[in-house]
């Protein structure tokens, strides 16, 4: 498929295509795990806090204000009904740490985005929370490149349909580049979007979704590949 | 000051400009006071969640979740380092019935939307949480005045000035409509656009600032009178 001069913007997901995210997850789920070792084995506590996650999602949205709040839940369980300071105090350190101030590209990021820079008007379209992604926005210098940054809600077909709106384009101009399947990829080409997959090795369980078939997917191995198609 | 036709964009702010939401705030400190009478005054319950949202707004942002976060951290005080579950979760249902519950419009708000429809280009700029407030826009049924809603990190005016590029406008073209002085009329007129303010007879503690002098600010005592400046 070539997209030569088909798209005047393209929108790039963040967390996992532009920067490393699920590994600073699963490393603070360790460091979880270690803060309750007293109570119950890392395997419970990860269990705990999956559930948690998925009863505070649907209430709170995404990022790592809800995931402090899921990590609260799950040790208030796990302590018995009353929490000590030190494991309250705890959680909310390895929050900060996660959320304000771990940041790393994804490899080959930053000369895909020079490629691109004046041929295209580039605009992130992340999910999560809103103070979190416009920091890791912000550190990461990424506003030279880009457009602007939209930090999303969620990212269902509705969440799409808006963002078109928005930028008053049609939903059949949208062009996303992202790693997840169903955040990414199964959402803008079932509104009549074109979506160019960039996988990632760890993948969040909740974001876990078959590819779907469409001649308006393309699969690449890593972000630089994006500009033959683009160029 | 004559408004009509220098502008073709004009933003709202939300709370306390096109919804009640100060008071609701107002409420659930009482429910918390209350859930902590066992522990302390309701004096001393205030002063101490005063100073931990103080603490957490820097790192964590506006919105209810913050506004949990300081609930949290002031109870794990005042209940001596150690929380009781019921007391966690007194605050969690205080927080979620306040975010996701409570709605109400402003007075005049839906007369002035209907008028300024189709004649203006209606842009909702808020500041809080994101899924907070898109849940907010949602429910109100406002999307159907709006072209579309921003929520912004903070609202100074570096961010104002990518709030106008956002929007590929000139920061003079920025005519802003709010209840806060500190957020919706300086900073506006600092980066040289135009602001009405619609005062609000509740105003939160952290927004208190006195009214600037500029010749682009316009005061009003109700919102359908901006009205008689834009038509």
């Amino acid at each position: 498929m070539d997209l030569k001069g088909k798209f005047n913007t393209v929108f790039f997901d963040a967390d996992d295509t532009l920067w490393e995210n699920e590994q600073f997850f699963r490393n603070a789920e360790a460091q979880f795990a270690q803060l309750l070792a007293d109570y119950t084995s890392p395997e419970g506590v990860q269990q705990m806090l999956w559930q948690k996650q998925e009863d505070n999602i649907p209430l709170f949205g995404y990022g790592s204000k809800t995931y402090m709040i899921g990590m609260t839940d799950a040790a208030m369980d796990l302590c018995g009904g009353n929490l000590p300071e030190h494991i309250y105090y705890g959680v909310k350190k390895i929050i900060t740490e996660l959320a304000f101030h771990e940041f790393e590209f994804i490899e080959g990021v930053k000369e895909t985005l020079e490629a691109l820079q004046g041929r295209y008007k580039l605009i992130v379209a992340t999910k999560g929370d809103l103070t979190e992604q416009m920091h890791k926005y912000r550190i990461s210098g990424l506003a030279d490149y880009f457009h602007h940054c939209e930090v999303m809600e969620n990212k269902d077909e509705k969440n799409y349909l808006e963002l078109a709106e928005k930028n008053d384009m049609d939903p059949e101009q949208i062009l996303m580049i992202g790693n997840s399947v169903k955040s990414d990829i199964a959402p803008v080409v079932n509104i009549g979007g074109t979506a160019i997959h960039t996988p990632h090795e760890v993948v969040w369980v909740h974001e876990m979704m078959d590819m779907p078939q469409s001649d308006r997917i393309i699969e690449v191995q890593d972000i630089k590949e994006i500009l033959k198609y683009l160029l």
